[in-house]
């Protein structure tokens, strides 16, 4: 079934989760707060199959990492709830974005216990039960991750830079839109905050797609922060002023060496960092590390539409189809759109984790906070 | 009196000129070609009076170091040949935008010639010849320093790379639409190009105002070459990928000790070159050279409008009022502004004039070639 969009209630203007699943008397949906139209329009996209969910993740309207292991969980879920092919679900889902590794991981945990389910003799519908309570059991398990990381942080920042009033420069969107919490670096900004601990966030603009611009800004906005927004390439006077006191960003995906995949910006970030003696610190939950992808050149980077470069998008229009923005470059121009740049471990000065604090980032490390967690354990 | 607008017929579409001087039976105008509107339209703009061109020169539709230096002589000629005051005329044009030093040596140039034919005992009419010969002057040398800048960048490119087929990044605009030649950087390029030697220029976009989408590529689309346009933060992957043989860009201002002001973006673009072992070279007139700027700290950066960062402009747009673009960011969004920034000269490899190279970049190499050029002698 085709998705359909709803506009959102006047009551929900500053409290819509990105992410939520619903029962009504039609059948069970995945409702995704749909960040291709934030912030000028808080849109409800609501999703009653995987191909919907599939989309939705393709188009970016719902995203972030964390958020994305969710949604793929929940897709499985709803596959099931709704009688559908659960593998061709779990496979397509799996497959919507190359990069994140959260979204196989969360789309593999509902599949298995679906599986399990089955193959311990329950019917289809337990087995729709079982895929939604490891789905619902994702969404908890991230909220109290976001929780955790946010105070392994700002502990880490008071150590770091024990004269307090961070400034903090941030780069695309980490916050309680791409998490079943609060995030992963913008939670961590938000406890400083609350701490009485940050002085500014800065926030990239985060080209192509703006996400800081529109998602991070919007964030720090609902959340009363003193944030001042910038062009990505405005960063290096920052540093050169002295005035990034750290750099907090999340990941995609990290791999076992400690190299870390995040949206494309960041490596130029941790150059910058490393240039001027800033630390740069990686927060994201454990479940982003992949114990399979053993270093920075075996990370498959997604390479998007030209399109997103060549044209700008009107924030009203869902990035989609083919274009659909007013094109800024000559017809015919060919773009470089990697999604994501790949940070090296020794540029990056701590990982943090809802496990804890890994610094320097070393594999032998990061092995042993996998090892830790409950989550994931090292194949 | 206002300037008016008229769109080009269709047979100048291939080679409008960045500016001329034109004398329509009404009165002497200076005709540029408006670069807010490009690439989708090309219109020309045409400006009977100084403060026309001061507003041209504010709202970018003439821009770029070597050209405001032009437009400055032939406002100062305008005002002359049509009988307004001359100095307030040039207080107005020198004064239009803070950073680029070219502006106010063409202006100075234009009025110099100016006041000496008065001196002489000349005629107001006769004292507006004297103007308009200098401003034509300029314009000449100017098309003259782009050759042999091309020339001495393009031998530097041989030295510095000898294996050849170079692959050249840069940013912002640097070609027949900042000069009265071929340009600075992009001149370079082109050089490379008619060599054989140019296997790809990697095109920057430029935020905010996008000049290297809609400029560069533009520039590059017509001249043939093998180009790919990118997000200022994706250069770092091409960096991190060996993609990148050498940066070229241009300079708005250099101060005594060889610091490089130039679009916002360029320091970081040094900063990466610098950590990968790639060329940074600046191509810049002598006129750029400022050696009443001490060091880098002493030049005044223009910190633009917000709303350049917290709206997308659409391209037919001129930028010109108080936003007038799409939001993209939440309403009351501050943002950072700066339109440069600063490069110190450790981190330049070479900078590359008209009188030859300067390499390794330190004030006593600079202020000799600055004592060598004819046009500039140290204060």
């Amino acid at each position: 079934m085709a998705d359909q969009y709803a506009q959102s209630g006047e009551d929900k203007s500053t409290g819509i989760p990105a992410i939520r699943w619903d029962e009504p008397p039609e059948g069970p949906v995945v409702v995704l707060l749909d960040q291709t139209r934030l912030p000028a329009e808080e849109v409800e996209l609501v999703c009653t199959d995987a191909p919907a969910l599939v989309e939705a993740i393709r188009s970016l309207a719902v995203r972030g990492a964390p958020l994305l292991g969710i949604a793929g969980a929940y897709g499985v879920a709803l596959a099931a709830a709704r009688g559908f092919d659960v593998e061709e679900a779990a496979v397509a889902l799996a497959g919507a974005r190359p990069t994140a590794v959260n979204l196989s991981v969360g789309v593999r945990r509902a599949r298995s216990a679906y599986d399990a389910a089955l193959a311990r003799g329950a019917g289809a519908e337990q087995a729709a039960e079982a895929a939604l309570a490891a789905a619902r059991q994702l969404h908890r398990e991230d909220a109290e991750a976001s929780a955790r990381m946010a105070e392994h942080g700002l502990a880490l920042l008071g150590e770091l830079l024990p004269g307090g009033g961070h400034r903090i420069l941030t780069h695309c969107n980490t916050g309680s839109l791409v998490s079943g919490g609060e995030g992963t670096a913008f939670a961590v900004a938000l406890a400083a905050q609350r701490a009485g601990q940050l002085r500014r966030l800065w926030v990239d603009e985060t080209r192509p797609l703006l996400q800081g611009a529109r998602l991070t800004a919007y964030e720090a906005a609902r959340s009363g922060m003193a944030y001042t927004l910038l062009t990505d390439n405005a960063a290096g006077s920052l540093f050169a002023a002295g005035e990034v006191d750290a750099v907090l960003i999340g990941a995609d995906r990290i791999a076992a060496d400690g190299s870390v995949a995040n949206k494309v910006g960041s490596y130029p970030l941790a150059v910058l960092a490393r240039y001027h003696h800033v630390p740069f610190i990686v927060v994201a939950p454990v479940t982003t590390v992949d114990p399979e992808t053993p270093n920075g050149a075996s990370i498959e980077v997604e390479q998007r539409a030209g399109y997103e470069v060549t044209e700008v998008a009107a924030p009203n229009v869902p990035v989609t189809g083919a274009g659909g923005g007013v094109p800024v470059a000559p017809l015919g121009t060919q773009a470089y759109n990697p999604a994501f740049d790949v940070t090296p471990p020794e540029l990056v000065t701590a990982i943090v984790t809802e496990e804890g604090v890994v610094s320097p980032v070393t594999a032998e490390a990061l092995a042993e906070m996998c090892d830790r967690s409950r989550g994931v354990a090292i194949g």
